[in-house]
């Protein structure tokens, strides 16, 4: 229900159009402005975070388009996902790109200042996890959180796991990368007293059935303040941990 | 790292107790100072807020046991979950226990005063899955959240979902509850921009074997924000959104 | 966009209220608009059919007052689903309710001349499908369809289906309702050149997995104009079937 | 039971042929009459519609080919679906075919005009569903149908498929292509007067499990008037559409 | 293609009926005589073998009426599977009906002498699966099989199987019967040159998924001449084991 | 229990050797022996017919090597299955081989003359379920047994089906090949009155899983003396088909 | 290959018995002979261990007749697992029967001494998960090992895990009992240098399914040197970890 | 608890650091100091065995990297496991490797005399399970096992298994090898008085479910002291294997 909507009231009163006109109109107009209000409110609250660009089954051409009228558009930071590397060069010749290989994700204009509540862990059971991790991690970032990375601390060498306990107690939100049995959501779900967001991943062989082992251990969780997002999901986990983590900008709006 | 380890250790440096006394007390007991540890810095965040004790296969005389040595060491307010109606019934001998049906939730003491960020949408989409989203919202609140229901709001009458487009678009968090195809969480992740939970429900028949469709349906979910918790997992929801209300905390602990 | 919009407007331009009424007015109208919108145009095609109540999960009180406020708003005929012969019996002491055992389903007020396309043949497996069946058949029949039942017409014993042939051939719709194989459905795709509704049950054991089974096989049919349904879902395939054949009101309308 | 049978009779009758073998040619007949008839039924109902050759697993000399016995046998226009870029060109050097490289479609032959009651609207939950929506799309049109295709109006962006509510509530019949949670098919389920039909794409990755989770998400829709196809079978529902569409020529038949 | 349709066509030749009337006969018919035809055939071939009931999900009175009807066309012996103890009693106050408890059947009338090609051997894994063995023993038996039981003879005590290496070599038939693992079959098949036929039980927990584990180990038997029927399915198994013990009628016939 | 066996026993008798060095080659040989005496009966009940050598996973110098080995052993006809094209001509350096390209099978040696009790039908529910059939047809020809193919013959064209019914009622077993929804079974199931051995395939997509689809509706089959092999094992079904066509030899032996 | 046979050879030797008396006797026995060496071997070993009787499925009356037996032929121990309350209180009134309540085992005789290489721990994640562990400990004790119980140790609540490190640390074997997410394997399998069995339980709900989500994270666990029995399988878990703390007897044996 | 810590404590009592440091020290250490001991103790059980790299995902460079520490680190022997020979050719550029190509482990260093309680056997269904089986015997060996070899012993040919049956019964420890039905471990299972360990192999097609049937069978297995390890997991049971042969350790240490 945007100015549009009170112009045209203001029309009506005005006898400047019709009944019958602001009937027609109003018919297709809410709709699109729930969209609109919907992304006013968002750019509002988030001034300067970056816009997203989803990279797979795009051609260099088509990101290289959406992201050129983002830009045109005021964007100033811009996040590609799922971009594989022969893509982000063909990328780079028309934008400045910067490619995070590990993550698989490009990124265009500055990484914000860090200004949410704390600092959001990414942690990961294995090596084979990481790829994944990043993504997360390079999602938060670029989305302005500052990202604390604890890499192969999988719970079958709990030392590790627990030589990282400050980084655990003191972060904002977990994620919890893990493949095979899953195990690490529970076990950092036991010691944090923040929000835990699981990341199955599909690493494994066998009966891990691409992820669904540690996506099943993850949701079964007896730790509470645990959810879960989809199989080999880092965007979204980076996603919503950036969300909860600029909480305050929810009290303060 | 409590109290008794520095007593401990002012114990060795005043020649109290032997080195190799010391090095016996230390062997056992720093995994039970994570522990306490833990405990003490949960209780100084979070005074106030309440215990739960999980209900199901619990006997009514175990479960006034457990409350009874929690009000003995000054736990003002008790949650218990998945209690059946007898059962509440046995404890109130024993406790002035307030029991909530529909949520199969027992409350000992006063619930707190809400004091989070924002209020907590508990959304359903039809009217079986309400015993899970009173089980959340009652968890949520006694932990000190506001709650707002928004109960039988389901996609297929979309106009009842965007008949509540303020709630949705002001929430601090929105807990999701749905069975059967469980589009709920992606069509109000999509309108929301705050952290989204969904709960996936038992609710349905045929293909839905138990919660499985809907359970699959919100992990795939195409909103971003979107987080899902186990099937039928009213309590882990409401303790998650509550966390997430409660980011405040964080910022001033 | 119904007339109270239409209202509305009309008195914005009379100055009979503030454009800021109106705006606030708006903001919360137009999801309600396109729910009454809906049933208004609904009703306009279909005057006289049935308003439907799903009968799980609701107690009797529950079914019997949804029903005196349709009946108080000039609907007059009611079909009840999935209503037990106990909840039945309560419900006829408030209303003069014509309960169908087979089909799990009561009937208040007058069941209206068919006046569809054709008439839908409700077919089925064995004599286990009856159930679903039934409810599939009185659903469309207090829709407005005319409805033929060829039940026990498995593909097992082919000459019992084949003996039917010219009402299959002659069939508006047809609603195959099939456990165990589901092989009904492909059967009857193939002989028939109208839509076919699959319906699998949960009837057979063992590797039919309570309807597993003839859920994959229908939607892998290798017969063209066959889609599927729920497993039992009658109601839902009778519903269907009667709003192809009245796809005459399509035309008129 | 066609003219051959009367022949047959007429045979007998006049002393033309012996019972004995009168009894020989009818046990093997009837079968094939079935056939034949069913055949006849569809040509004088359908004239001038296309015939489909399934191109999967099919060299294109082998589709030439049955291409040609079609032509021959007067069929003017063929819809050959499942068809490869390349397999197209060496099709194109025996007949002059149109290929619709999005659908993997190709048609040869003028394209009917549209007939039907109404228009098909076919929708697609995002980008990648397209492919699967065009093989509908193609598949109605070559049928007779007119088609309206709203591409993109995943639920995540509701505006985006509430900015189309004249579509879907004008539309004939409307086809619902989505993958990832298949949300889509219970939003315009809810929205639309007319037969819905699902489509579930094997598009997502992880819990989408090659489809599953939207096949899952549309069998257990909340919304009336909804089926379910295959996963990928836009072919089928195009087909299904199309039938519906011309339920006018049932009554003029 | 029976007597009548030689009558029918007699009369068409001796101008007792018009050739319009006959078409219209034959329309109906011949899908009829298809059934009628397989019966009579069956009945030549098998002549004193009994006719089968399935018990399940009918009353007593419903198989006390279907017997009756049986009995009156002349079938001398009568096999009601899935019987439970009190309906049997029900049944028993009409006819004169045997029950075998642990096979679940009850037999109306004479058994006939065997007068197969051998013996047919019944194999259990454990003594949980001979209730389903004697479903299998008990049908065989009834339409003319000898047969063998060999029961608790699991592989995990491979002297007991090999005791009875005799009768497994030679065997006509073996039905092997077996929960849990359902190795016994891949054992039996890779002993004997006759064909073995697996009949998966629901004997087990946990990880055997009500035979689903069983059932996929008799499909992926690295042993010849292994086949498997429906899991619990003994009536299958000892109908086909029968079945292929009558193969001798096969070349009488 | 061979002649070694009694041999051994009489140099006992005969003092020729100890008994401490009888006990010592009874303790190893039983067990060889329970092997040899089966190749032995197996050898004399069918004598001429062919072995076999699994061709999947073996080079082309194993298989020859194999085959080598058995050619001089005196076996006359040799059968490969699962062998490529390339690895047949790999072969055809060392051995007079014939390849049957769509059954993916090597003969070597005369195919012998059928001596079984009737004629094996393998029909087919697709044109590309005809590789798992050729399979079966050549591996029950070259055992020794008459095949009939009726390829294409599903039921959704169900004329095309019964216009065989006079091959499919003088069977002496069928072997009905199928994927997608495998209905083929049941409706042959329900014409024949001879042993059926269903073979689903992986022909398909979307939710026929692989052929999980086909093989499920198989073991659900309603009609009786039908039983299931593993998907695409037509080796499997024809080895079957071929031991019960030759039952005969089961009474002469 | 036991005395008896020596004697037959001896008689052979002696002319006491004929050559083909022998070659008779041999043929049945050998297989016979397999039983008795194992059982012989394995009286030898572990003299003075307990039998087992599986309770489920057996009335008490063959469950005393059963141990009934075993004391005759001078068996001192035996252990009856899966016993309900009420069958024990039966087989009481033959036999001086302890029952276990918690493991639903019931013990006949005296436990013998602990004479195994170290300690069993049997840990469980939770309360709900003591029964299952109760079989295992109460199997191992009866077998003659010694157990120690750590319940209720859920890595949710590491500090309860490690709090009891040493007896991780020194345990000859480890019993992991665990429902919901199966992490404690993963934990105490990293944690141990001994022999670690996971035993997945029933315990939880929604996507649990029944223990499969334990399960499978228990067969992906990352730590080395676990292996995995079937779900709630207490015994399997009890008899394999005394088996291996037996390990000793195979080196004196 | 390590010397540091003593040293530490030691400090204190001689006031060389504050209470304050010493707090701060043993907040950070204990967790490593878990690790430390942990290797330790092993080290000392261990003398002399072999280290272990997982080389799935590492490059040749890592794996010759890690190798190089170890080895500087005074490990003598390095197992290499999952290492594809062209990555074997890489690293064997670096260190004096020897290649295992079956098993596809490499080796660095002497292999240790085999020192365990006994033999363990490596047994396999047929000759496509030989890399699993090859991984668990080479992974058993570099620990310091002595392995025997039974490959090709598959329960379809019993007299291969029986015939080494003397094998079978010494064993210390079995690892049976199996996919398709996975019976072997059953059949061991049942002759061996010795922990035996199933491997689930990917080996076979259709219904075997790449490993699920085998997997399930053996979680199933009828026979006592069998548990499973993951699908394809050689090196898993290698490694547990060696454990319990390693059992005199135990007692020792």
């Amino acid at each position: 229900m945007n100015d549009d909507t009170r112009q045209l009231l203001e029309n009506v009163r005005d006898g400047k159009i019709s009944v019958e006109e602001a009937v027609l109109k109003l018919k297709v107009k809410p709709f699109e402005d729930i969209g609109y209000a919907k992304v006013d409110t968002h750019r509002t609250l988030r001034q300067g975070a970056a816009e997203v660009i989803y990279g797979a089954g795009k051609t260099p051409e088509q990101i290289a388009g959406i992201a050129d009228a983002m830009l045109r558009n005021g964007q100033e930071t811009i996040l590609i996902t799922r971009l594989s590397d022969g893509s982000a060069q063909e990328v780079q010749k028309a934008h400045p790109l910067r490619y995070e290989k590990n993550a698989r994700c490009g990124i265009i204009g500055p990484v914000p200042e860090p200004d949410g509540i704390g600092k959001i862990v990414v942690a990961t059971g294995g090596t084979s996890d990481i790829p994944v991790a990043e993504e997360a991690a390079v999602t938060a970032s670029v989305l302005g959180s500052e990202v604390v990375r604890l890499y192969d601390v999988g719970v079958a060498g709990l030392h590790r796991t627990l030589s990282h306990l400050d980084d655990i107690m003191n972060a904002s939100v977990i994620i919890a990368v893990a493949g095979m049995e899953g195990a690490l959501t529970s076990v950092i779900g036991g010691l944090a007293d923040c929000p835990v967001i699981g990341v199955p991943t599909s690493v494994g062989y066998g009966a891990s059935f691409n992820g669904l082992s540690a996506l099943l251990a993850m949701l079964n969780s007896c730790a509470s303040g645990v959810s879960v997002v989809n199989i080999d999901n880092g965007f979204g986990a980076g996603f919503l941990a950036d969300r909860i983590n600029h909480m305050n900008r929810k009290r303060e709006g």
